[in-house]
């Protein structure tokens, strides 16, 4: 990829990276603001965005989730059948079809995928069944704020799960905050799981995945030895219920959320199938939400720091940033084919621009490898793990890359999957 | 990946297997109909659409083109400065949130994409820039039909180049037409690109691209020695004006569309850069759109036969198939951690049915490897390219599949990606 074709800002003003600059994904070339609570994603938040989405997607296909994407514009009648055509409240954003129909723009999607189930459930062997997606939802938000923390619309990755009986239910919703935990320990986003109200969604229990900070709009009460909990439901007062120790009261960033159901979608909206006696049964339910763009700005705010962002390795967009001296040329043809067959995601910094202004970008990259093109163009200054610096030639530098030879297929794949299994 | 988890239907019934069948995506298990023109993707029908997504994102990267996620529910005002907030006409869904702002469900992404440039053009230097984006458009189409061939909301895969002057703009409009060839190439797509009308785009010029079909709105004039263009736009008559022979008429799919837009969207948005020689200029655009919902039905309508979906490797959702004998045991553990290290697109069929059903299952997957586990469970029948059966024990099996020995690193990749490179 060219770094000429990423929209990228100017990122030598050192201001830039403080997590209490209040348009830090804007000036990091992340996002664009439209309009308040409205952004579009720049390419540079795209592929940390897909890089997310990747890690997401794997750890549900792993649960046996599988990935649907949701019809938007609703019709209002399965919205009346749930009782959340009025119960959602204002924030609901309703419209009329020229052809008559009213629909509203999905906020969530419980309706929908009981309405999916509904057409192909059949029998107990059916289940469990768990739906996730990765999809823009929207809400008339009556206080965006904070970027990408509160807006009209954002990217949800969202589940609902079917189970035969409670116990199922129960062993999905253990399940999901276990995946869940996977999710954001691979996004090295360290998290507090914490007792949860339901709200609009409904449903029994639920509970929160919380990221401390003060730019967060929840508040929940903590103690060192591990206790958390909604500052609502804490009975606890000022003292651990677990261990008698004094709790602090911290603010928190919700960034996804678990929720047990029970039959409450089930059974308003007639999701019926036959149990194992042939008799007619209510599927239990589950969801959860992870609110995809929310938790790209609080990876922003947990790994930014005095001079760049430290993405870890699992979301980094490149593996390899390659600066070379003035315009590309020709003689870097052949590393560049090299790594487009081996799928290395490298960006090529073809923007003319002085060199301390291309070498900035690596500040909002934080790729595994940089490698310089020296003046002369017959060698390279490769930047690796633990900040070592080699000089190298061209043809060292491939071999180096992708394997001494180009006839040791062993070697090369060895050399490259070390580059691509980071 | 599990098959009980993808919600399929029941595949043995032949009559589903026609391009005429008028719910032929459902029955196939592809989608869900929410309501006329509204449909969810299920998980076979995502699986396709992402192949098809990579194949598309990979050729534009590959013509410099960079991913955005535009936003989706667009401010009135630039709207209005652009001309289209009247005069796209009554497709355009409006909105007005309760804090006041009047929107529109963005059906196609000029304005926003001119207004993310506003903010970040200065010069010359940052030209040519080309963004595109595969997300959900919005319209409110009066008359949907033929399921995903005209629908009110759908995944457009849409870009918007800008250029510092004209010949730049048209190696840009020859470019993209030459991608998007590329691009229904590798998905076995056979279209006629056709000069066309503008529509509510605007702009000078433009062509479309047709795949002949019966359910396809669009008409064209089409001659044996390759001339097609727009039946509107034709001067011709019924003789070729290229080679004089008889043209026949033909009705056709529009499945994607290239613009040269000159500077319609610049110019009444105000969009400027410095040039060459610091003076203030309007840049050029181009657009184009792919209907990436409606290319997936197509898809179906051209690879469709009697007995199933012959889709091409491209974008098979699956390498592998595995038919275990009854639910599946420990004994394909081994097996399956092969695979996953290896990133192999396996489903393993657990789902509780007679062989047959199972097997009818190959029909919409077009595996390029299906395995049977013998009733003994100690062997397994490998059906490949070709068609050729070889009966194999397990050991064997992931020898075959994965290399001779744990050690064989160099072996094990070999055969791993002669599975996974098709």
């Amino acid at each position: 990829m060219l770094a000429s074709s990423l929209c990228l800002p100017d990122l030598r003003r050192k201001a830039i990276f403080d997590a209490a600059n209040p348009t830090l994904m804007e000036d990091l070339g992340l996002v664009h603001k439209a309009a308040a609570g409205r952004y579009s994603l720049l390419p540079l938040g795209v592929l940390v965005l897909e890089r997310m989405k990747s890690v997401y997607r794997r750890c549900m296909i792993r649960a046996n989730a599988a990935e649907t994407v949701f019809v938007t514009m609703s019709p209002a009648d399965i919205w009346r059948e749930s009782g959340r055509w009025d119960g959602f409240g204002p924030a609901l954003i309703k419209a009329s079809l020229n052809g008559g129909g009213e629909i509203c723009f999905n906020p969530t999607h419980e309706e929908a995928a009981v309405s999916i189930l509904r057409n192909r459930l059949r029998s107990y062997r059916d289940l469990p069944v768990n739906l996730f997606c990765i999809q823009k939802v929207y809400r008339d938000e009556p206080r965006p704020k904070s970027e990408l923390l509160r807006t009209h619309e954002f990217y949800m990755a969202d589940s609902y799960s079917f189970h035969a009986d409670g116990n199922d239910a129960e062993r999905g919703y253990q399940q999901m905050q276990d995946v869940f935990s996977d999710v954001f320990e691979r996004l090295s986003l360290p998290c507090r799981v914490i007792d949860a109200d339901n709200g609009l969604i409904g449903g029994s229990r639920s509970v929160e995945f919380q990221y401390a900070h003060g730019l967060g709009e929840s508040s929940f009460v903590s103690c060192e030895c591990g206790f958390a909990s909604d500052l609502d439901l804490s009975a606890a007062g000022p003292l651990c219920p677990d261990c008698g120790m004094q709790t602090k009261t911290l603010r928190g960033i919700e960034v996804a959320h678990v929720f047990m159901l029970e039959d409450t979608y089930s059974t308003r909206m007639k999701l019926r199938f036959r149990d194992h006696e042939n008799k007619l049964a209510v599927p239990m339910m589950g969801c959860t939400g992870i609110g995809m763009t929310r938790v790209l700005q609080t990876m922003v705010l947990e790994h930014v720091h005095a001079d760049g962002i430290a993405w870890p390795a699992t979301v980094a967009p490149f593996e390899l940033l390659i600066i070379p001296a003035g315009t590309p040329g020709p003689q870097i043809n052949e590393l560049l084919e090299m790594l487009e067959v081996r799928s290395v995601r490298y960006l090529l910094d073809d923007r003319n621009l002085p060199r301390g202004a291309k070498k900035a970008v690596t500040k909002v990259l934080n790729p595994r490898f940089t490698i310089f093109e020296s003046a002369a163009r017959d060698s390279w200054q490769l930047l690796g793990p633990g900040q070592s610096v080699e000089t190298i030639s061209t043809t060292d530098l491939i071999a180096h890359l992708c394997g001494a030879s180009t006839d040791d297929r062993a070697a090369k794949l060895g050399r490259v999957s070390e580059l691509v299994e980071i």
